[in-house]
């Protein structure tokens, strides 16, 4: 009921119990897919886990710590995208994202990004908002590149992924600086 | 961000911690006229009992218990809805509501009740729905009849307000019902 | 130890973890009509469940919000009296009973009810209590009639009884009336 | 309601949110003389002190973990007398107690003592209770010497009063023993 | 790493999670020995039953409750000393300790208790330590003996063992007993 | 009483509620310094603040995530250094560190975080340690790169300094770089 609208056929919508039997199934259909560069699939065995992941959500909410939203795509559960956590204190967050197998290609993270990072400083005004990649991951480092964010280091065994670490790339994108980014390029269509 | 449209000039929006200075000066604006019904309005003093209740607000939802959304009017804050509580054993809840003094007369609570009645009916998949209203409270009580409630009877003394207790209408709706009167007065204006 | 004599043959004590077993036992032995119109009993399935009810109460209690106290006959434990809560806010409670099938039809749900009414309006000053029964459950409605109450409404599918929903009877007292009762009845059978 | 009746003219009562006026102002009466002896009594300087005493007292009670009960005579609260916790590991438990400067001389505790005896050997099927005292407590030490209680050792410097420490003498009994003074005494005035 | 050296061959540490392997397989290779006079032995099955022990005994310090103690000999734990509780109100603590079959004999638990005795007055400011043994637990009452402890009574049942309660003895020592033996002993082998 | 003895005249203690005195007042007196680079100074008012923060460090090692220990020079404390967390999932940590004005220039950084350092690879079993300093603590910068930490990046306003943001420079070292730098440099004067 409550959504984000992003265009004609994609919205956001905060994650709740309803969600949980989609959200295991896209996650359980795209397990090999996303195991390769996400540390957390592994952990999914079954709807119970994923309906422990949304009460954490929920919370996560409740405590003002930020928020985890679905992607819809022409009225189907898409992917996940959410803040890690918010730092009041230096007013920062960093965002992760995800899609299943069918619904890549179609610019749903780029676009849900760009709803996440308004309601990030606009509406919660936080100053600084990260994104974190491991090294290896080219398709999913392309969407901060896109969006504006500057490279701003390589964070070395950052991530554990089953069995071995990998780098972490860090992005990094400033309020005024996407002020900037939208006042230039508020007529074209990357942003 | 997260919204739901009812027309082209007014949505819900779940209640945040954004939401707690305009909520107080709402609340605080029209203290006189809703103190008249509303047992709640001399308890909120300050900025900070607002707060309390909006942080309750986002527990209720992270615990399933229903949720507390603002009603907005051409982008400003105009009252609050919310359901009291969801008894999922017997797979019922009560919505209440209420308007600041600028926004009466407007439809605005009969249109966000519907929002509210299709969510609870559609949405969390529950079967009957209270509204409980004092009964000197006229205008109130017109809600829940032109919205198809039945009166289910008149509880004695059931609500205290500050100084004497007043008796309580209850006014009922089935999932049944709602359904059968959604189908026939799709074309009309009512609903 | 601590308990309320009632008569020469039947008290009322506070539930403690001493009477679980006598009490799943009780629940038990009587499963099959008790749950044609409570809808706990299934859920009771093992003493750990009755275990559980007990101490839920005993938080009931320790948090001020009503008591749940066994009733006593001939010094066996022959059903249950509670308030389902204590609405300080609006100084109501509700109130809820049940007896094993050996010992219907001896008056102690009456004279059980007797006292709790007379706690809830002398002791914690309460004004008003209602009983919510099943329409179907004639046995049982009978006893706020016998005592006085006054029928206030009739909510429709307010419960679930396992596999569908019936309509409950709202039945309503207040402190004036029961005051009034008493005096006027203080040397009858019935009160 | 729910008490245990001692005599024609004594009763216990677990203590609740009503007795919290009464309990206060029957401790800061005998202030000066209870403070003697005493150690928690400098501690009580209001009403609201006294309230988290009892909400204390009827947790400990839905934690399993032993009462507190008044003592009443003649419709008066009288004293205290209390579980200090319940040892279920080793079945023991310790007990004390106290009498607003009114109520001494009439065998209140020595009456009372019997009861929460019983209740502890034969309810909660306990093996050991004891009895703390300070050496000095000349007329409290009289107590559990007259109940039969042996005594078991001196601790030196165990209790502080405020100023200074003082030496506790532990006084014991056993279920065994309380069975045997029950059988042998129990056409006494002593027990 | 954080380490308190008894001297070159012995030291205590406090005990935390990478301890629980080393923890488990010395209670469980002298399990025989020490279930004659501990009661927790029994209770000790699984590896997670000593890390359960250990979550506890970090909380414990963090509650500023006292600490437990790992025994370490030439790099190995040999056994486990701790504050059963302190009690803050009254200025005292008791200590409890065990040792590993293969470590017995080396006066690990004199001299641990020494630290602890010096730990307890000096830092913790407390002025009374009380020991509690079995009766019958000849060995473990020769520690406080040979320390300087009165024996200050005998709480009769006041341990149940497995099957069977036993009598315990106390001992005590104060802050100013333990400053004068250490002034005279300082210079001997005993102290 | 536990510490780890760095050299002769310094050693590391775990904070515990002893230390809120002395650690109050070293933050007290070097407040202007610190407050140039350290966003928590303006927070620490009091010495409640102070002990809050003691307790907070005391539940983090009871929740097994890092610990805060009181660097010790000639029996003085003379600075802080902890984890600021444990990530356990991807095993690695970041720590943090400071040191009132009158213990400059005298290693105790750079020794304590070489403690730090083995206790978090060798104790913990983790695999990389950052440390993060704001660009312009020219002085702190020097810790991380004398012990070999390798710069990874610059986060962009990633720390808010009371009433405007400075970038951060993050500092990397993964377990096996700094087993190296030890076999190399184990009988140099800088490890």
């Amino acid at each position: 009921m409550f959504k984000y609208d992003i265009n004609e056929n994609t919205y956001l919508k905060l994650l709740d119990l309803n969600d949980v039997d989609e959200l295991f199934t896209l996650t359980d259909r795209s397990r090999e897919t996303l195991r390769e560069w996400l540390p957390f699939v592994d952990d999914v065995r079954t709807v119970e886990d994923t309906e422990k992941f949304v009460r954490n959500a929920m919370h996560q909410y409740a405590n003002n710590n930020g928020i985890q939203a679905g992607i819809y795509y022409e009225g189907k559960l898409a992917g996940v995208i959410g803040y890690h956590q918010v730092n009041w204190q230096h007013r920062w967050t960093s965002i992760g994202y995800w899609l299943g197998n069918d619904f890549v290609g179609k610019g749903l993270v780029t676009n849900s990004m760009k709803a996440f990072i308004d309601y990030a400083f606009s509406y919660l005004k936080l100053n600084r908002i990260e994104v974190r990649v491991a090294v290896g991951n080219i398709r999913s480092r392309t969407i901060p590149k896109v969006l504006g964010f500057n490279e701003e280091g390589r964070l070395r065994d950052a991530e554990w992924l089953y069995d071995h670490h990998v780098d972490q790339v860090v992005y990094g994108l400033t309020a005024a600086e996407w002020k900037k980014l939208k006042s230039t390029n508020e007529n074209t269509i990357v942003l």
